[in-house]
Formats: structure tokens, sequence, C-alpha cells
């Protein structure tokens, strides 16, 4: 079998089957990792005799937990993400230490978080080459980051002083999420991120402020993020988002992004300056959902994901800190706390 | 207030409202009508003091209920279908006669039919003329059965027999649902269908075989579905599909749509020919979540909307029947029945 170089702990995996007596198990992957669900669900039947169910649904975090699929199966394995049970917004609010899942969800759903089995000495090395300072906070996803405490050996060879952050509600040291970067918030110079695609290293460097070099150990590619173009994009969407007469608070409505009561707040703050406000609950966010109200712009408690990501859409869709700035409730100066 | 021309019983609603001491209510509109959900939010918060929370989500039909936003609010008002507790498929198989519905959601689920106020003389009588047998098979969207008897009095004045036919699990007389053509199989030369849009014309032109006559009352404007052109577009997805090693069974997860038996069933039927199959749980069937997944072909067990939705997706979507057509376990005669 031709797999990516992750470790899929299978054989953790049947033995959790064996043990624990199931009939039908139900898996859950990333969306890059589709493609090996069906040898992965071959393999487990073959050695277990266990029916699969795969999900085809997205999935982009421990907060996006198949639910409706782990209510049919006895076991739900969710690949790619940390157990994550309390969530904590980018902005640094604990978001009331509300559990993720709910009822007999948590005890069916097994983390399989995919280690990386690659070497990162030699994407580490080239991406010290790239750094202008002296002090660099190293972060990384899941995937990786069991390799820091090596990194940080490679960095310290080439003169640099490393430090590792944590978050208050991720499980490792130097572990970032789309929606946690609590741990780059150290004294350092710039930021190392280890780990592919763009969308941690333009997170980082957005709500950082700082330059961010990212070094993917599977493509060896160093690439450089700087906060300055990424923060004037979201200036210019709260810009419009200020003449908004109407708002729509958008209620994550997935079991890891609810958060209702951060909404209500918002359309009572919103309320007291006289806007109009409608609350909308949504699964996925997507512009074609948004855009058949008839509302000015929009305000997402869901998912963060990039606020990038909602740059091209028609009508201005901003983030708690954004909004709270539009409409007079916070300063420009504390918006990326 | 500009409104379309339905009945949206805001008066029944307010009432509702006030009986039940509901403090937090749902609204879910159709995907065309989101557009005045602010205006009636705006309403009913004005005349009764009610919070409301719209659904921002996808909704096709009474299959498509959000439960999500049903569990937190007291009453849901799902507006522009009819009740439907029990699904039967347009294959004229009932789904073991499932409620639709589970636990506490039905009792605070309110169905809002949205009958039009348009008269429907005008565009009947231009239909009449379009007519070219003597016996017509009757049947509208529910926002129109109230009309057909009068649609009926027209046809006769024109010399036409009509035909009213009923499915036994749809509420009234010729109503028709996007998987739910059965009020059409009637003995008559063509159908005249009452109703806006194409997705319900050109299922009834595939599934009867007949032509249709589509007359909107809103527009006025008559259009012609003939179900040849139809059904060559899927009888070339069938032969593409024969050529499959590989089949994902998708399991609708949506409250009204789900058939986990159906897709064992066929998942059984498929391993005896020696087929590969995978059993993969989607909410909404899109190309870009069936694409990731090693599989050559799908077959569909939710919502069947119109197998023509998926004719350019890259890889083949088979219906049941046509599913059990292209693996030998049904004859090609028998496709449409």
């Amino acid at each position: 079998m031709e797999r990516k170089p992750y470790e899929f702990e299978l054989d953790k995996i049947k033995t959790l089957i064996k043990e624990r007596g199931a009939r039908r198990v139900g898996l859950q992957l990333p969306e890059g990792l589709k493609t090996i669900a069906t040898e992965i669900a071959a393999e487990l039947s073959k050695a277990t005799g266990v029916a699969v169910i795969l999900s085809g649904n997205s999935c982009y975090g421990a907060c996006d937990v198949d639910e409706k699929l782990a209510r049919i199966v006895d076991i739900l394995f969710h690949f790619g993400h940390t157990e994550n049970p309390f969530r904590k917004s980018v902005y640094g609010k604990t978001l009331r230490g509300k559990p993720v899942l709910h009822g007999e969800i948590p005890k069916k759903v097994v983390f399989i978080e995919l280690r990386s089995t690659v070497d990162i000495k030699p994407v580490v090395e080239s991406a010290a080459a790239a750094l202008k300072g002296d002090c660099v906070g190293l972060v990384a996803t899941v995937q990786h980051v069991h390799a820091l405490s090596e990194a940080k050996t490679v960095l310290a060879r080439s003169g640099k002083k490393v430090v590792l952050g944590k978050s208050n509600n991720l499980k490792y040291d130097g572990q970032v999420l789309g929606c946690d970067f609590s741990s780059a918030r150290v004294p350092c110079d710039e930021i190392l991120f280890i780990g592919s695609g763009s969308f941690h290293p333009s997170g980082l460097a957005l709500y950082t402020g700082k330059r961010v070099i990212a070094a993917d150990p599977f493509t060896l590619q160093i690439s450089i993020f700087e906060s300055d173009d990424l923060r004037k994009k979201r200036y210019a969407v709260i810009a419009r988002a200020m003449d908004a007469k109407s708002f729509g608070i958008i209620v994550g409505m997935k079991s890891g992004q609810f958060d209702l009561n951060e909404a209500i707040e918002l359309q009572r703050k919103a309320g007291a300056k006289g806007l109009d406000t409608h609350l909308i609950a949504m699964d996925e966010i997507t512009e074609a959902g948004l855009m058949g109200f008839k509302i000015d712009a929009f305000v997402n408690t869901a998912c963060p994901r990039l606020p990038e990501d909602f740059v091209h859409f028609n009508k201005p869709v901003l983030s708690i800190n954004e909004f709270e700035v539009a409409i007079g409730e916070r300063n420009w100066e504390s918006l990326w706390q």
C-alpha cells in the first residue's frame, strides 16, 4: 500500500476493534487524505471482519467530528487531529470551557494524530538559512510536534535561540491549530512553522504580526509569510463593514464550534448601537449560504478559518474582534489580541 | 413588505408563538425565499418579543429539516414543504415506513406550506393550447395543489379529460415531490405540471417517459420537457458505471434521507458480483466530497435529487435502480419503475 508518510496506527486500531468487539466502525479523514480511506477500510475489514463506513463530509479539525456518523457506529476513528476537549479561539477567549462532544459521542471517538515519519532535519537546515533574527518561535501542526526538539537542536547548531510556547488548550508544546496560535505568542524575532500548506503560516503572520517562515518537511519547500499584506486586506473588509446597517451573526452548528452565548452577546452589543442584527445557524459557511439573506455584513462566531477565506465574499464577513472594531466596541490597536 | 405571492401564515405563527410561550424560534426557508427571512424575523420579534434564529443551511424538502437548529429553539417553522412523515422513493419502494424526524424534534417543527395566492387560470389556459393529447395527468407542487380543481375546470372547458393521481405518501391529490412522482403515474397522454423551475418537470419526464408541459403561474411561462434526451444521458452514465470495479454507496445523513439498511442491501448485492464496495456517509452530496475517494463510481441512497444534477460529475453517480441495472440485478426495461 502506497501511503503518505504518516503513522496511521493501524495495529492500535485493529486491537481496539477487537478489544471493544466493534462490529461497525467509521473512518473520518481530512480532505487531502481521503484518497487512502478505502485502502484503510479494506485492511481493517480483512483483519477484523468489521464493517466500515467512511465519512464523506468535510473535516477541518477536532471541532468537526462527524457526530451523525459516530451515532451509528461502535467506534469512530478521527484522523489528523488531536483530541481537543475545550476550544479556545484565536482571540484568547476561553469559550466557557464547554466540552466539544456531548452525550455518548466522546466515548466512541478515537483520535489518530497521524504523526509524520519523515526526517525534518533537512528542511529545518534550509529554513535556518532563511531566518533573519537571532531568536525564533518554533511551532508545528500535530503531525510534526514530536520532532520539534530535534528541530530545536538543528537551529541551536546554527546559533539560533529557540522559544517553544504552549497553548493552555492544546496537548503539545509548540502545537498550533488554525484557531489557536497562542503557542506562537512568545518573545521572538520571527516564527518558524513546520508543516504543510498556507493555512497555518498565513494565520500565524496575521495574528502575531511577525514574519513567518514555513518549512514543509514533505516537499522541502520554504515559504515566507509577511503579515502586512494580510492585515491590509482585513482592514479594507472592516472598513466596508462599518457602513453596514444590518449584521448576520453566524452561529456554527458543528459540535466544537457552537457558541450561542457569544453570538447573543454580540447581538446585544450591536443592538445597543442601533444596528439591525440576525442570528444565522449554519454548518458550513459558504458564500452561497450567506448571500441569500438581505443582510449587509456578517460576523463569524464559528470556526474562524482564515479570515482570508472570506476576503473574496461579496459581502464582508468579520471575525469577532473585527466586528467589535467595526461597531466601535474595541479599538484598532487591540484587533489582533 | 414586498413579498412573493405566498401565504406565509404569519398570524397563525404569531398565535402559536404566544400559545406555546416560545421564547426562541427558528425559521427555515428554501433557497429562493431566504431573501425575505429577515423581514419575517423582524415582524415576529416585534409582534411577540420572540428571539429568532435563521437557518443558513440549504433546504430542499421536508426530508431536510434543520434538526440541529430545532434542538436549540422552542419551535422551528419550516417553510415551503408539507409534513412528510414517511418517505417513499421515486422507485416506488416504501423505505420501511421509518419516521423522518426523531425524539423531541417532531413536536418542535411546524410546516408552513406556502400556498400561492396567484390566479392559475391564465397560465392553465395557455397550457391547454400546448397540450397535444385528449387526456392529461395534472400535478403540482404543494404551493399550487389547492388550485388543481380550478385548473381541472379550465382544462375541461378546453375539452380535455383530466386525471388527478395520488401518492400514498403525500398529503394532497396531484401533489409531487422531487423524490415522489407517483401521482403522475396515471393513464394519460401527457402530463401538465403547475409550478416553478425545471427540477420537477424534468424529473416527471424522466420517470414517466411522457411529454411534460410545465406551466408557471408566477411568470406565465410554458415549457416543454421530453423524456428522451434526459433518459439518453442516464443510459450513458449507467454504461460508464458498468466498467467500474469499485462502488461508493452513499448513505444520506439528513433526517429524512437516511437509509442504512438499503445501502447495506446494495452492498451485499454488489459484493456477490465480486465488486469492491464502500459505504460513505454524507450530509450534502457534492462532487468535491466524492472525488477525494479512490472509487470508480457511486450509488446514491439519499435524496435522489435529479440524476441530472450528477450528469456532469467526473465519475458516475447512479440512482438505486440504475445501480441495479449496472450490476445486472435489474433489467433495463424496469429501470424507471
